[in-house]
């Protein structure tokens, strides 16, 4: 995890950022990032003021429990799927109640899984006015794999905050 | 994350290559930690023979929610204190229905929490015989501290497999 411009670590800390400003939170849903993309959040100081938690949905049976995944999602479809990523990002974003909801899910290797090669990827961002959902064809080792991972969901998160506008702060109702 | 004997890199294999042979399953509940833990474990291929999955459980309401942390214990203990590990130890490995569960909770800093120092950390290993919790006062920085801690809760699990005998695989009944 380095700092330069484009790094997991550098677009991190730039959405941490635009979320504090916001009032804002964050929670996120891992699957073969297992773990990284909460790291690469919670290694930056002050995370914790948007950043909510995570579910590492590393066995299938996590992802129906904790995440609410549809089981006919992962019977239809499979794991590696825009499918599973969407449903993913809207489970977390739903059982912990954050303004925006991030998943990961593929193959990151050495074994391919589901009859989808190794590097096949999809990520998801759920917030307040849907999701958004892309599909990655990543080359390189396991860990390439994961850490490009974790760049690209964060890249498709600060689009996302690019596009959304704020949720204006709640304002009580003027009773006078 | 270094490949050296004591690194948390060769903790997490020798762990993961124990549970495999014996058939166990292991579950994480991060809090200080913020997904390092896991990541580190599902950095190891093969990892998803063991690793179920994790409850990165960041905000306090995450450890009532997700891991049932009793409010009681917060509320008395803190969320920095062996109890507080002690439950979501627990409380991982019941909700994910694996045989051992770790947990991490404590003061990463920059900034004390709940008056508690900089480097005051809790870990706990739950598993078939009880809960194993330590108490850690570690220094350095915020990453410093983290991979600590992650180490520390790896050593405690790998004496805890030491110690516990393998739980026997189920045998069929004779019905001959």
């Amino acid at each position: 995890m380095t700092n330069e411009p484009g790094s997991g670590a550098a677009l991190a800390r730039r959405a941490l950022e635009d979320l504090a400003e916001r009032g804002e939170s964050l929670a996120a849903a891992e699957s073969l990032t297992g773990g990284l993309l909460s790291a690469t959040l919670t290694d930056v100081p002050g995370a914790s003021r948007s950043f909510t938690g995570a579910v590492v949905s590393y066995a299938t049976r996590i992802k129906e429990s904790l995440l609410d995944v549809p089981a006919e999602v992962v019977a239809t479809h499979g794991v590696v799927s825009g499918e599973c990523a969407t449903a993913m990002a809207l489970g977390v974003r739903a059982r912990l109640r954050t303004t925006w909801g991030l998943a990961t899910t593929g193959v990151a290797g050495p074994d391919s899984q589901e009859g989808k090669p190794v590097g096949e990827v999809w990520v998801a961002v759920a917030g307040p006015s849907g999701v958004e959902v892309r599909r990655l064809a990543l080359s390189g080792d396991r860990r390439a794999i994961r850490e490009q991972s974790c760049r690209e969901v964060l890249a498709l998160l600060t689009e996302a905050l690019d596009t959304e506008p704020a949720i204006p702060a709640r304002e009580e109702p003027d009773l006078g």
